[in-house]
C-alpha cells in the first residue's frame, strides 16, 4: 500500500530565537511526505521550479518517495519566510512568493490514480477536488485547509471537504469554519459538512480526534527547545496517515478507534520531532527506533 | 485525617456569555474546601464579615467542613466582582473590596494545628508562611500564588515556597516566577526553589504534574458547554488534595507517581465540574459517583 501526498514542496526561510535559515527545503507537502516515509511508502503530487535542487530531490528520492509525479517546471520553485515572535506562538510572513505554484495544475500519474489513501495538503480547495476527481479508488481520503480559504472561497471549500472521509485542522480553523466556539461543537458540525472523523490540531497543546463513537485527547510533547516549529502540523499529518496506510486501513469503517488513537500519537510523535532542528533537519536523521522509543514516552506521561 | 485549607470566603459577582449573577458565595478557599469535601473531612481557616449568610455558613457545614477556624468579625465579607470575555479566556475585575479580609490574621484553633496536610490557596505569602508555621507536625503542604505576589512581594514568597511540599499554579505565573519560558525549564527552576513536586495549571488545556522522577500531563475535560470558570483552578486544588489525604498518604516520599497521577485527574474532574454552572452550583450537588465517572471518561478519552 502507498499514501498519495499532495502539497507544495518550497524553499523557506525561517528565523526563531534559536536562529535564522536563508533558504531551506520545506513545504507542506515535504513535510508530509518525509513524516509519512517512516511509515509507508508515498507517492508526491506537486510542482517545483527548474531551481530546485539536485540534493533536495535526491532527499526524497532516499526516503523512497515516489516523485513521479513531482513536476518540474522552468521558473522558481515556491518561496516563503517567515520569523517567529519570542515565544514562537506567533510568526509574521516576511514573502510569499508563489512561483510555479501559482499554476499548480495536479494531475495524477497513470501508476498514482489507484491509491486507496491520500492527504491532500492545504493548497486551493478546487486543486484538493480535482485530485480526489481524478482517484480511481478512493478509500481514505482527508485533508488539511486554512483560514485564507475557509474566508476567501467557502463554497469551493465546502464542495472539496464533502467528499473527504477526514480533516485534519487548527484550532481557529475549525472554529471558523464550524462558527462554534466550543471544539466539541465546532467538530459536530464540521462532521455534518462530510468527513466523520475530525482531527483538532491545538498546537503545543496536542490535538483532538473527534468520531462518531467518541474523541480521544493526545497532550502536546514537552519540548525542552523548540528550535523551529514550521512544518509540525504536517509532520503531525504524514505520521497520523503513514501509520494508518502502513496499517493497511482500507477504509473508515475498517478503522477502529484504538487504529486511530495510535494514529494521533504517532502524528503528535513526528510533529515533536519536527521542531527539534531547523527545517525537515530532524525528519530526515529519524529511526524507526527513535519513533517508537518517544511513542512509548507518550505512553509513559499519560498512562495512570 | 483531614486537610486544613485557608483562603479567602467570599462573595462574587460574576458575568459570563451565559448570564449573571450578582453576588453568591466564592472565594478560593470556599471552592477548595466544597471540591476537597467530597474526599476527606476538611478543616477551613478564613474571615467573614458579619454580613455572611447563614444558609452559605450552612452550605459549608453540610459538606462537613469544619468551620472553628473560619473567624466572623464585624464587617463587610470580601467582595470581587469580574465579567469573562465572549470565550472566556479573558475575565476583567469590576470591583475587588476587600473588607474584613484586608486584616486576615490567620490563627489556627488548637484542633487544627497538628493536621499534616495543608493547602495554602493564595493569599499574601507572609499569612501563608504565618499559617504552614502553626502546624505541629507538617507532613504535605503545598499552596498556589499569582503575578500579584510574584511582582510585588518576591521576597517574601520565595520564603514562604521554600517550605512547600508542593505548588500548583498557572502555566504564566509558573514563567514569571521562573524566568523560563520553556515550561520543563520552568519546573526545574521552581523545584530548586523548594518544592519538590510543581503542579501547572493550564487552563481549558488541562495540568501538568512534575516531578523529580519524570512528567504526568492531564488533558482537560471538553465541556459542551461553559457557564462559569471562576473557581475552576481553586476546585482542581481541592480535588488534587482531597484524594491525596483521602488515600492517607502521609509525606511526599509516601506517595507514589501513581496516586499523584490520579489525583492529577481527580484535580481535574472537580475543575471541570465546577464550570458547568454559576459558582458553587455544580460542586455542592454532587455525588461519588459522579465523579468516579467522569474519571472513567477521563480514562476512556486518554488510553491508547
Amino acid at each position: 500500500m502507498s499514501l498519495l501526498i499532495v502539497g507544495s514542496v518550497a524553499y523557506d526561510g525561517v528565523e526563531t530565537p534559536h536562529g535564522k535559515v536563508d533558504r531551506m527545503l520545506g513545504g507542506a507537502g515535504t513535510y508530509i511526505a518525509l513524516a509519512a516515509s517512516h511509515f509507508t511508502k508515498v507517492k508526491l503530487v506537486g510542482v517545483v521550479g527548474d531551481d530546485f535542487a539536485a540534493e533536495d530531490e535526491q532527499l526524497l528520492a532516499d526516503h523512497a518517495i515516489d516523485l513521479e509525479g513531482l513536476e518540474k517546471v522552468p521558473g522558481k520553485t515556491f518561496f516563503w519566510a517567515g520569523v517567529y515572535s519570542e515565544n514562537m506562538n506567533e510568526r509574521t510572513t516576511l514573502t510569499t512568493q508563489l512561483n510555479v505554484f501559482a499554476d499548480f495544475n495536479p494531475k495524477l500519474p497513470e501508476s498514482y490514480r489507484d491509491s486507496p489513501y491520500s492527504f491532500l495538503g492545504n493548497i486551493h480547495p478546487n486543486l484538493q477536488k480535482q485530485v480526489r476527481d481524478q482517484m480511481t479508488m478512493p478509500r481514505f481520503v482527508g485533508g488539511d485547509t486554512m483560514n485564507f480559504w475557509i474566508e476567501g472561497t467557502p463554497a469551493e471549500l465546502k464542495a472539496a471537504i464533502a467528499q473527504w472521509d477526514f480533516i485534519l485542522i487548527n484550532d481557529s480553523e475549525a472554529r471558523e469554519l464550524s462558527g462554534e466556539n466550543n471544539l466539541r461543537n465546532a467538530a459536530k458540525r464540521i462532521q455534518e459538512m462530510g468527513p466523520h472523523t475530525v482531527v483538532i490540531k491545538r498546537g503545543e497543546y496536542g490535538a483532538i480526534l473527534f468520531r462518531p463513537e467518541g474523541y480521544f485527547i493526545a497532550p502536546g510533547f514537552l519540548l525542552e527547545a523548540v528550535f523551529d516549529p514550521t512544518g509540525a502540523g504536517d509532520s503531525f499529518a504524514g505520521g497520523f496517515m503513514g501509520y494508518l496506510t502502513e496499517q493497511g486501513i482500507t477504509s473508515l469503517d475498517e478503522a477502529t478507534h484504538a487504529h486511530l488513537r495510535k494514529a494521533m500519537i504517532y502524528g503528535s510523535v513526528m510533529g515533536s520531532f519536527c521542531c527539534e532542528k531547523f527545517g525537515v533537519e530532524r525528519l530526515r536523521g529519524l529511526t524507526r527506533d527513535d519513533i517508537e522509543a518517544r511513542y512509548q514516552e507518550f505512553k509513559a506521561f499519560t498512562e495512570f
